[in-house]
């Protein structure tokens, strides 16, 4: 049975569900950063989902990516599946600006979270929804 | 036409050719690296490949993270498409051990490049020919 980690949770509020991955907006208001995390127990590598389930994650992480870049305009995107200090596989989508606060390093073990406010949080919550799940609305 | 980005060229040496990707091995005895380029012109994210392509890529990928982990044992993989300081599309997959010199941390811009010999790099290429290309051979 799918679990999030308890890391994972504390770290991020949630955004709502994929078909395959939950989608989890880190709580780190310098960078527009969604977590996907499929909602399959056990998974560390991305080569343990299994080949159906890895090709519904490579369609909604290219869905993802590309309406984020859209809905923010960013300059790139940073996509990534490290999980060295959170085993539970979960893949990083970030979009990147020039002026960003640690642009153009990685952001991880960067720089700590400046957290969203609850107003602010909500707000990206709902324009995300709008913009990820509208297909299904 | 697919040219390689010069400093992508200077930092790697030749692994070999997938169907879509280039294999590189970056030239940091620290981690077992290997960067895939798609060998398609003016690429910048991963969503600018075609349909077809990307599935490719995503297939290539995942034979490619499995035969390392295997052949080198390794504790987690990372895989990142990053590309904020060389704009050319490529993507990352690295073997990281609870004992490597960065560990837990990501590896960009972490430590210097430990570059192979001539002897060790010529080793790790023909290993890494054998492990990845051995169904076409």
């Amino acid at each position: 049975m799918f679990e999030l980690d308890p890391v994972l949770a504390a770290d991020t509020l949630v955004v709502g569900d994929l078909p395959l991955c939950r989608v989890l907006l880190m709580n780190d208001s310098q960078y527009p950063w969604l977590i996907l995390v499929p909602r399959r127990s056990q998974l560390v590598e991305l080569a343990d989902l299994d080949e159906q389930d890895y090709q519904q994650f490579c369609a909604e992480s290219r869905a993802v990516a590309v309406a984020m870049m859209a809905h923010y305009a960013g300059h790139k995107m940073n996509i990534a599946a490290l999980g060295n200090v959170v085993a539970q596989l979960h893949i990083h989508h970030v979009v990147r600006f020039h002026d960003d606060p640690s642009w153009p390093a990685p952001i991880w073990g960067k720089l700590p979270a400046v957290k969203y406010t609850d107003a602010e949080a909500a707000r990206q919550i709902a324009q995300l929804q709008q913009v990820l799940f509208k297909e299904s609305a």
